[in-house]
């Protein structure tokens, strides 16, 4: 039984599964197979299964959220319990397959005509409203960073080429010098937090604070599920340090004095943000609390000690 | 004679000599052998001469002030006039010798004890205030971008490295990360115009405004051979966008639809320049006219029709 | 039967009945009236009534909301959802018969004794909290612009003037030369997004910005049915652009080569906005959403489908 | 029976019993000792009791909070509102007694590694997040104003010291000169209101300021008791200005011609705060409408008369 | 002899000649045609006749600049004094004709391709900077504001028009709508002061500010006889009040309680321009203080008592 | 002959003579006795002299300049160079003697009719604009910071109290309070930079900071003597650091991990400051470089090593 969630755990921990709106789903999949599967202490076995899913990726949010969402199950007694996390588990897995038709449909509906959008990075949710934007006659040009050190720019302006959108790839410093011919900047979202800053590829914020300085909206696309419960109750997200070899060479590596450091996110406080698109709405980063409280159910007010409400079990 | 101009003229396009300094001091060794062997006619062979040598870089600025200065001359005869333009070429040629070691002494003293400064793409001149202020136990820690898309930034660790400096190479995308954790920006200048903007490495605005944003002195070390006389008389300096297959592999390039812009420069505003460092000075950027004026000679009111002042030629 | 609606419908249309307010409680009247009046197929006949009116001012929000909040009567048959529909309608009626006054109390205890205010256009809302703090010795003089193209700055002085309150006519232009002389701005709102930003007469962001730029807070007097339900979907509020004979007379509109705009509304971003007065309480623009949600009865989260939630027709 | 409130009230308006927690608490007590004592007429009488504690203090909102959250009890006779007071008033004390110990968890999380925290005036609750961040290595080390013209400074580099965080005591007028040094900036409240300003000691708008120049991020730690409700209603918050002696000496005072001013506090607008530290999370400014609608209970939508509802009484 | 002054006093005094370049120009004629009918006692009739035309407009900063400028002859004796004052007053002549030309081809190179340019009122060096550029292709279209109260706006697209340039006229109102699609602002300039702001139409610092916040450049074309000497003295330009009927029509004016403001001209202050182009360079507005001292010949250090520098008789 | 000499420095060292100008003015009055009374080796006498009265205050940039001006003297022998020297401290004398009054009269021009004044610390040369003003009518009041640590606001209410001008005392903190009924701030200077910064009481960054959030022009009082030469050679002004018992009481300066830091000035960069009023004029902080380079002398271009041009010997 528990095979079902270790083979899965596996393919998370080695990124055979990979990216926030898969592994999210993937997760709630296996949750579902694994209560179709217990047969006995449905609670204890349940909370065994979801902790191990948890800690193969700690820090991702939509595996947090995902995992959350389908062990908030109710019920009188096991078979109750499990008809209810099998319902919720494929309720959260048809969120994941809906949510970014519904952000493209939304998002694509605050560009106007003809407008030149800058995107970063390779972001579903931020592509997902830029070619609904294409279709409808709103976008005629992308401007899409390269991206380092990982260089998804790559492969945002091949998705961009095949579906006909005429793109331009910059290196990520020529932002400030091309943000005066850009209409809207649209990208996607790691994390958004409690107080509205978005955690997001490193150089989103610079891309912010030069739309800023020259009054160009800057939105994002973002799932719900990207909305962090942990950082209602002041929880930093912790942004990761990648390998330095992914910067430079051996030869610059090994230089004596000579260190690379490599954050992969960086934070973009919520005055730079116009607005954010989530499948249920074009909402002000100010509302996150409000996306965290109803959209997934964490209670602000809990009588006795500190913790995140119900059926958190972390 | 002609010879001793068109070699020199062929070694500055191809690159044979590069580098604004160095480019700068060859033009004055070439003007001055010239005019060493110059018999007759004076005016005439050397107008045609600086002609021939301006041709090959018609936008390099210090190029352009090493020239003018050296044909500004004066004599009643010729040999005054040679015995006048050889003193001029072998003053510009200590200028430019001089010019680094000076800046450095004066930026140094800008820099604060401990201090952590960060630096873009591979400037002389700022790395002539970096060294000198880490020689006085004023500099602990570079930071210094890897400057895409030529990785300028790996020159600069090396060089660092090589003086004994701690630095940190990071990402052009991760400068507003790391900013907080930086006393200074120090950075070089391609050319100062007349209202005191700075043009310099795509990317350098962009440092410019995340500086200003958190409130970091943002210096820049620029030779005064550096400020453009032209601008003053309206003309916008020339961003040359360099080649797409800098920034990104033919399997990108050959993508439908996409294309790749690469401009080389961009212009940071004079309001986030807190000081620009010269060889005469710690001056603020809305000196520049008066640098132009006073220490290159360009006099801002003429009779008659609009033009540079005297012995300008082009 | 449908007399009722065709003959309200003309009278909108021909603006006999103008005014966000009167639109907004004559529809509701309307509706009133024919639903006491319909006979059979309850449903079906109020959907098309409740078109019909729609189509008189699609892009008026008042209106929008009116014949929304009528339009979600519940009921197990015809006889209860008429009874509700009344209910509703009356409901609607009283809101807006009564928002005005409280707009008024709320907005004039944010206002300090003897201050000076100014205000754009002529908003009743606005003029509610005006007069009332006026009444309470709070407003001393009144700064009005003239509002080109139409004018209505001369409406706003002749009822200051008939309510007794200094005032003082200023050109649209002389607003940042006067700002520094005003202790709050007070305007009025076409429409509020779901992202807390204000639709209101063209010129009104120029205020706001000029208003942040002298620390003078920038209040906006807004009833909750001016807020617009659909940009949380991610719609643009249409701006409208009238004709150009407002601006201009014909001997200039007959020039070669020059045309005239005349958009009707700007929008303003939440962050110049200090406070937004509703009936309901002074609130952040942030919690536009909230209102939509809350006070107007759009949920966020709907299953299945994207769509504005219960009982929305169009 | 009256005799209970009535010393209770003495207390507080001789300040025997001062600090915005303490007054709450003690108020909160004091109606319970009195419900448990009326012997008939239990609404009349709890009235009377709520009524003069609220007058010792018109203007604190911590009292007005909880004298309203006990006065919301309900019941279909005397005894059922007797223990629904009682209730109402222990569960009241809880919040009290468990607010700080919440507030310095949640606000701890949100401070890295050895960073440097800047604090003014004397605040228990901003000393709690800074003492739980000392204990897990947060903060390294405190900067505190001397908070003119009372020195609470004083207070709080004590209270440091007993606690053996190092710390720095600087005069009001050096906070500009240290905020480069500081990572932090952690402020208490003494009212926040509906559009998410914190009403705090004088000086506290400065460093916010200070900070936002200097991107710091600024932090409030308030206890939702401290959210008021009637700002909601437009009521501004009054400033109370204390007597002149506390800033200068009488030989100044007694110049010709010179008076002195003495505000208590000043307000910062939501644009400057990062996030306020309440004991139910982590939350952006612009939350505090949700706090006062759903932690405190007003209802913002009434129909009929503007009043704040239930069982309000003033 | 006085007839040549008092007639032409009587000219400027009653807008038969008018605009700052004309008046300035006729004011040196007139001071040569005087100079040269002086018979004796040159230096104390050519006071007078300076003090006649001065004071016929005494807050004309270009009438001031042209009488001094006529007025610093110099001269052993009469007649060399009249030679020299009558070569300064053609001198002057000379710089007043071929000033916006100059200005035209300085500021039109700013200007990149197809730009699109906003104006404001009626400038003749502004419109001398379109024309060229529009000449070199380098502007494709122009907004201008219509300029309330007097429209000027109306004369600038007539103009725009007769010069085959496209035109959109909006209202003042709506410049913050449309800055977003402009490239650049460039005004004229009434004054410009020792500090650098600009003195101009009311309305121009409400584009100014809108520029900046879209980082549009903001571009100020200004003969150097507009830069005021006086305000190197401290003297603050004084910004007339225009006449009430202007703005609005008797049945307004006649209110009871209202009045009508109606100022001429706002001031831009320097960190909202971005360059002034003069006839003599493009110049930073920091500037401002050099071209008063060595274009306008003020010394700025005196010996003795405080005034303005040789010559100067007021 | 020494004896002079020494008698003054040691005046000036144990502050007898103090106050930037009291100092400077005795200097001079120093040499030049000192210059009547050297018999012989004029040169080498005066260095020495020099030397031991620019030790007195190493960092006090008005003792600088006061010795320097005085040894810039010339002559062919001893008698020449003697009379030069005495001739220059005269000057000089002079220079100190004027210059308040002239600053008085320049600064209270740019102050409007009735306006409210906003001053720090206790400047002579800011009172000096002040009372002028108020003696012209533009001043109405004045709010008077007490300017922790040492209290000089006391000093200025006093002063103010006896020229019958109304003042108002308020704490350091209250700055950002008030400023919303600030018309103007005028403080005076220790230091102005070469990049047109301000060095001053600490706390006047944070005034300049609030004034330019709220719009309020921020205006300096400096003699040219505070001028610094050598920040135009990078150095950066000392911030001497005051004794802690300024600050604290014993009681708290022996608590256990406690420190006080007590930085005497701080820094306002040019961008807050609208004009510095000089003797010779009101000019923009960017003016400052011309200042240091035409009216205290130092040359910026010297051939040859990096030094400070003529006759500077330190």
């Amino acid at each position: 039984m528990y095979q079902i969630v270790e083979e899965a755990a596996e393919k998370i921990r080695t990124m055979e599964v990979r990216g926030a709106a898969r592994i999210a789903k993937f997760a709630a999949e296996t949750l579902k197979k694994f209560a179709e599967a217990v047969e006995s202490n449905f609670d204890e076995n349940m909370n065994k299964a979801a902790e191990i899913l948890l800690n193969t990726r700690p820090t991702a949010v939509s595996l947090y959220n995902a995992i959350n969402y389908v062990m908030r199950y109710e019920g009188e007694n096991d078979a109750e319990k499990r008809e209810n996390a099998v319902k919720r588990a494929e309720e959260f897995i048809r969120w994941v397959e809906t949510a970014h038709e519904r952000i493209g449909k939304i998002g694509a509906r605050r560009i106007r005509k003809n407008s030149v959008v800058m995107t970063h990075c390779n972001s579903s949710a931020a592509l997902a409203v830029i070619k609904e934007a294409f279709r409808e006659g709103r976008v005629a040009e992308v401007f899409a960073t390269e991206s380092r050190p990982r260089l998804q720019g790559h492969l945002t302006v091949r998705e961009l080429s095949n579906a006909g959108i005429p793109a331009t790839l910059i290196v990520d410093s020529a932002v400030r010098y091309f943000i005066e011919d850009v209409d809207y900047v649209v990208v996607g979202a790691d994390t958004i937090t409690a107080n509205g800053a978005l955690i997001n590829k490193i150089g989103t914020s610079q891309i912010a604070l030069a739309a800023k300085e020259a009054r160009v909206p800057f939105m994002v696309a973002a799932e719900t599920y990207k909305f962090s419960p942990k950082t209602l109750f002041g929880e930093l997200v912790v942004i990761e340090e990648r390998d330095a070899s992914e910067v430079a060479p051996p030869e610059i590596l090994s230089l004596k004095g000579v260190r690379v450091r490599n954050p992969a996110f960086d934070a973009t406080p919520r005055e730079y943000i116009d607005v954010i698109i989530t499948e249920i709405g074009a909402i002000p980063p100010e509302m996150a609390y409000l996306v965290i409280k109803e959209r997934l159910g964490y209670a602000v007010f809990e009588e006795g000690e500190l913790k995140i409400s119900p059926k958190h079990f972390d």
